[in-house]
């Protein structure tokens, strides 16, 4: 087995390939004045089992076309078998067509277009939808990265409850509960069919916030209002000390001042995107990744 | 038929569809805060012969990604055809394997893409390598957009000599001293197959600059380099005024201030790429595609 590191691997690569004891290899990468990116695989990996790490965040559409030129670039130099290390995946939340907007359904296509340049088996983590994920085709293993997150969490509180801001990061909370020890809720919230458009249904009434520290969790932090939102419905029922803890830290422009001014006290995320570890308490999902490679199997989501 | 502007279409596609008298539609179009493209086709395409235009300039990742994303919901939807009109195709210049480099020749894997989204039939305008273009597993049209250009430099000069920066834009020299009415030369260069490093091998001496106006011509400027050493070239041999005239205008980051200092008088080009109409003549090249789409075959290129 041969670990390639794309060109935003964020190190992941490397880490993997030590921890499988495999060999491990650089991609080239150049981007030119013109905008274009250059790949290259510049070792030979005929007849080799190639791993491709390659995070798809920040710039998706610039990642994405790498993968699929390393990806392709490997098919053609007849590898036997082309996995992708894709710790974030981007568009994976166009997941769903709304029919006032007619917007495209993009995760299929990406999906289909990854399988196309030659991936078979792709590694993600904490899945904004696993069920569209099932489109792949070929093998998607899901590596857990919510334990390793919920065990750095677990070392700064000693009061903890866990709070999904909706049903789909409920599955993400249950797990942290296990981890931490404690209690877990969420907040029932209804998406417009037509439109896109979320309102926040019903708060969870029947547990007590007071004196207790919150820990909001979610597959991921983009713009950061999911997390505010839950923030403010917890402060406004009596929570202490508030953290928020997802696997992917997009963090688009403003989303770490925005959670600040609604009262987050600290941020947790993992490496699947890089970072400033100055603003969030980041863990390393290397070893999650290389274990759910080594199982060739995915692991349970709870 | 049916003509649906990409985000990138630069206007071409309301002009094409007027020209070829058929409906028009501009997609759906947005960029999340974390950079995603949303797009989607806001009318029924079903049983529709359908023509996509998109530039791939600048930001040609967002913009194939979009281009394939826009494709593929057409064929979900069972467009009876998909057409991508492409006036400036990205990665058209990663067209050779550097062997000492190991790079991807990525301008293989995009055709490939573009195919697998759906797309039977291309339109583009001076491609940087026909040959290349042949491995697209379709139609591939190639619209005469050096006719136009060619008539505007005519326009501004009285005394015009030709000049191609390399044997590549021969044909492109060619052509335009067919409607220039004037001589022609070029420039022999030597690329290494190892590193891709050029090399002028001789430049030509047997004709006169002398109080020419020299016309630099080549498909694409990126840099400006090229056009540059050309018009250096010509300056020390003699030429009066200078112009550059390209297809696709590219204009990397000072790329106009290099060729001024070069003394490069004015630069010419097409709508292929948006682009400063206070820095650039440019011709709309919407008719040229119209006729290549009417004409469903490739016109001559010289």
């Amino acid at each position: 087995m041969l670990v390639i590191e794309g060109p935003s691997g964020n190190g992941i690569g490397k880490s993997i390939a030590s921890s499988l004891g495999c060999d491990f290899l650089e991609s080239l990468h150049t981007i030119f004045p013109d905008g274009e990116s250059e790949v290259g695989i510049t070792a030979p990996v005929e007849g080799k089992d190639v791993v491709i790490v390659q995070s798809t965040c920040p710039m998706p559409d610039k990642r994405l076309i790498e993968l699929v030129l390393l990806a392709n670039e490997a098919k053609r130099q007849k590898a036997r078998s082309i996995c992708a290390v894709v710790p974030y995946l981007a568009y994976s939340r166009q997941d769903q067509r709304f029919e006032e907007k007619g917007n495209a359904v993009s995760i299929y296509t990406i999906l289909e277009m990854l399988n196309f340049a030659g991936i078979s088996t792709m590694v993600t983590a904490a899945p904004h939808n696993s069920e569209s994920l099932k489109a792949f085709n070929g093998r998607m293993i899901v590596a857990d990265a919510i334990t390793p997150l919920a065990n750095e969490v677990k070392k700064d509180l000693s009061k903890p409850f866990v709070l999904a801001p909706d049903k789909d990061a409920l599955y993400i909370a249950k797990r942290f509960a296990e981890v931490l020890g404690c209690g877990y809720t969420y907040i029932k919230k209804q998406r417009n069919k037509l439109t896109g458009e979320v309102k926040i249904l019903e708060a969870p009434k029947d547990v007590d916030f007071k004196d207790k520290e919150l820990v909001i969790v979610d597959d991921m932090i983009s713009t950061g209002g999911t997390i505010v939102q839950a923030a403010q419905f917890a402060h406004a029922n009596g929570a202490g000390r508030i953290v928020a803890a997802a696997v992917h830290l997009v963090m688009a422009d403003g989303a770490y001042e925005r959670m600040r001014g609604a009262g987050v006290d600290a941020v947790y995320g993992t490496n699947t995107i890089p970072y400033d570890r100055a603003r969030a308490h980041t863990v390393d999902i290397s070893d999650a990744i290389a274990a759910a490679i080594r199982s060739k199997a995915a692991p349970t989501k709870a």
